[in-house]
């Protein structure tokens, strides 16, 4: 009998890195660690004088690796498995977080000269200090009528790679100058994991590249030259350190080198995986396929479904963005999101902390036991789940959170079911997107803290959406999909759907619509799109019926339930 | 030099009955009591199978009324002032409170067989078990065209007499037969001083009979008695005990009979007045005259102006009433309000009840003082005030409460302050609507409990009002509109301006338009207009702007304060 091989995922995340061991015959998940970054605010580097700064220091992440790597050998050590059954590791971290590196790809912050200076550092993907580039850039390519935007909404956003560069070259030029060239965190990884000494040799995500970078073959790769000349002198400079084609994840970046293999404990020589963005890889754990949609729920979600790369898929408005073989090879990768799910219950435990609920995690339990007694329309209550802006369908930051139907006797409970279904109100009205464009969702499954943590928030959604919804068995899904393409790098499977199929399934628990709570969440619906379109779009609707509608739906639904 | 004389104010509220003995010349409160009410939750009479139910036996207005009096009368004493000093007594009470009486004015809830019956108490104001008879009052009289409505904004009301009437002749018709009529509080309470035994004698408040029973001059009196029957013949057999026409409080009852005078230690003969509903005597103890509006500030709000009778005022749509001399006589009462205000607040302190602000009215001080240092536009939020509905001028209690401009951000004193200010754009649309129908407003006073107790409230309400608000100097404005009365039918004063010249005046303490602040709250302003008339009124609107209106305004305010 041949002895099991195994893949390892490294997740790196906002606050932490998780390393997970992985059978790649039966996606067994045998050891797990995880290590908090040392420096800043749980890992987060920020300023006193601007608020919208978030930096990361690279040495955190290599530290936390090499620690958890370590720890999660001991583990498997325990239970009989040798370093030599890893066959692969796959990576993947939050993106865009763009880092400067010297021309040995050694990261600036990491060299004594540069070591205290924020801009030098890995500039995390909710850094907003280069909102006003965003809109430079946004401008720019909408005025030359340049096609770059067409995959991503319309809009460039701060937290994207040009956007940063394009600050740092405006506002700390030493730091700019001293970069031999700028990689994503995703980048990086591998290419220290692999020893890389030359920036042109490293490859790069096509994940990250095409999302964020506005990469597409379809324009020969990055944006041209002169494009990126005409904002700052120094893009063009970067562009040219790029190596093309980006690349997806089933192709390896290289094998670890003996350095890092030997602070970690483990052989050199192992492939080490293309990386890729922690949600795209989170999709590829739970199963995403060709008719599974995958939604990452957590403080925000990201919404995450694959199309062949053969299929013409149409601009869909609305869409965060598609972009080829973000998600699998071979495939388009399309993206929506909500901007705000669990940070809205999260606000509402932290900030308005209605009294008699504890805190944490237990006024999120107390609220929930409490909301979920209240049957649907009861409350009267109706919101709009924009308190972060809307990212999908209409992409617009600058809208706001909304609630109405409050009365005397509004409750706390009755306000948090409030959120929740406004939540899933946003969630149907992506799906419908997808359906008018001819998407066909035929399975939905689900990962991420938010969908583990609340079963009132998965049977609302389920009934809301109309649909089952499926939870991805992996608690860590975004690691798991790095260990998927570590096992396919490493060579245990020749193509990453069957990785998947070996390595990742569902759980038994499914979410079934409630056949008597879905009339109701029909007309409250109805309701929330009337007041999602006639705030978020151009356009005079008469709103006279929304409140009587709601105190009619209460009332109904009360003296049904005597 | 002659002795002072003295008035004898009588305020019969929701939960207690305050005497306050006043100084004809000069308004001077020497002595004042209250007495909480004995039966049932802070004296209101509940029913466990049915929540509109809101009764009070009147044996508790009887014996609470003497308690306060013998104790005004030691503190008087006290101070050297004889009973004998006292030259009137006038009388004010909530309403619409009717109690069924039998022929000798007896309330029937006084008489042992009836003593436990709930339909034989009083039907206190906020009883809204008749909602339906309230109803089928209102398509009765639209739909056969009669005018009785019209001067009450085409609805007739769940908490007026006539629908109590109706549904205790539907559900209770013992209670019914055995009532020879039925008395409004502030005339059952001059009747029982004046040891009245015949019920036709009883003279009527036209307060309460033009607000609440759609008496008017214009048709006669009381609705026709062919439309009461159709109601329902007991209807019309209680029309036949009213004593017509309905008299102002600046007319006698009767004088104080033995009997009341030895319980209360009162000589006897004491003249008594024409009683009148509580909001409205507050007014003219607020010092209520031709252009000076009255707002009385408390847990909703009611706004009282006069004109004269001999001027010819419009329907104004959106006011609660126009009747005749319902406030001052020879003038017109106008009477407008908001259904909920100092409610809102302890709504949100007792039910949403953020944490870190303690309860009750440390939470409304700690809020406050958070909510004072918000620049207005800053927090982003814009609130409509309609938790119980708008009374003025929408005239729809099927509409409900609504804040926008939630952020992840959002603080609990920036909502308490949101709150706050929709109420002053609610008291705003008042005064806008009186002015469009040519209803000139000179100086408002207010008065009540909220007025007194936040200063942040009312600098909100002079900045958005553009008006500077003044502060009735008496705390007890009811009881001293009472008292006003009771001085003029004791011939202390010969009119009634005269006496409220003579005993009612302001406080030095003046709240001014902020010119810092009221071009924000302008703003703010044709915003909340701009929800109001899309929610409150039929007609399609765009609304896409306001929620970016908001951040932009909110922004440049941030900014300005740096």
């Amino acid at each position: 009998m041949n002895a099991s091989s195994f893949a390892l995922g490294l997740d790196f995340g906002t606050s932490s890195v998780r390393a997970l061991l992985v059978n790649t015959a039966n996606g067994h998940e045998v050891a797990t660690a995880s290590t908090a970054y040392a420096t800043g605010d749980h890992g987060v580097m920020t300023s006193p004088t601007d608020a919208d700064i978030a930096r990361q220091h690279p040495g955190d992440h290599i530290a936390g690796a090499i620690t958890c790597v370590r720890r999660v050998l001991e583990l498997a050590s325990a239970k009989g498995i040798a370093s030599s059954q890893i066959v692969g590791i796959g990576v993947d971290t939050t993106g865009s977080t763009p880092l400067p590196v010297d021309a040995k790809v050694r990261p600036l912050a990491m060299i004594p000269q540069f070591a205290r200076e924020l801009a030098a550092q890995a500039w995390l993907w909710k850094d907003h200090s280069s909102h006003a580039e965003a809109a430079e850039i946004t401008n720019a390519a909408t005025n030359a009528g340049l096609p770059y935007l067409t995959t991503c909404g319309g809009t460039y956003s701060s937290e994207w790679f040009w956007s940063k560069l394009l600050h740092c070259a405006r506002h700390h030029p030493q730091v700019m100058a001293a970069a031999a060239g700028w990689l994503e965190l995703c980048d990086y990884i591998p290419a220290w994991l692999c020893g890389m000494t030359d920036l042109a040799a490293v490859p790069r995500s096509i994940c990250a590249a095409a999302h964020k970078a506005m990469y597409h073959p379809q324009w020969g790769g990055l944006p041209e030259t002169e494009f990126l000349r005409s904002l700052h002198p120094e893009l063009a400079r970067v562009r040219e350190t790029f190596r093309s084609p980006a690349l997806a994840s089933d192709q390896r970046a290289g094998t670890l080198c003996s350095a890092v293999a030997a602070e970690m404990g483990l052989p050199a020589g192992i492939p080490v995986a293309v990386g890729a963005l922690d949600a795209h890889l989170g999709a590829v754990g739970s199963g995403c396929g060709p008719g599974t949609l995958v939604k990452i729920l957590g403080t925000s979600t990201c919404d995450c479904m694959v199309a062949p790369l053969s299929q013409a898929l149409p601009n869909i408005p609305g869409l965060c963005g598609i972009a080829p073989e973000s998600i699998l090879p071979g495939m388009h990768g399309l993206e929506a999101g909500q901007s705000a799910v669990g940070d809205i219950f999260q606000w509402f435990v932290q900030k308005i902390a209605p009294q008699g609920f504890g805190h944490g995690d237990t006024a999120h339990t107390l609220l929930a036991t409490a909301a979920q007694n209240i049957a649907p329309g009861a409350s009267g209550l109706l919101a709009l789940d924009w308190h972060n802006g809307n990212r999908c369908v209409l992409t617009d930051p600058r809208l706001s959170g909304l609630v109405l139907g409050l009365t005397l006797a509004t409750t706390t409970p009755e306000l948090y079911r409030a959120w929740i279904e406004a939540t899933a109100f946003g969630a149907r009205a992506i799906l419908d997107r997808l359906a008018e464009y001819g998407v066909q969702v035929e399975r939905i499954v689900t990962c991420g803290g938010v969908a583990e943590k609340s079963p009132l928030l998965m049977q609302i959604y389920a009934n809301v959406c109309e649909r089952p919804l499926l939870l991805a068995r992996s608690g860590e899904a975004c690691a798991l999909g790095a260990a998927v393409f570590g096992a396919v790098v490493g060579g245990a499977h020749a193509t990453v759907p069957a990785a998947q199929a070996a390595m990742t399934s569902t759980k038994d628990l499914v979410y079934h619509p409630d056949p008597a709570q879905v009339p109701v969440y029909r007309e409250l619906y109805a309701l929330y799109r009337q007041l999602h379109d006639a705030f978020g779009t151009t356009g005079a609707r008469d709103l006279a019926n929304v409140m009587k509608d709601l105190l009619r739906l209460r009332d109904r639904v009360r003296s049904a339930a005597v």
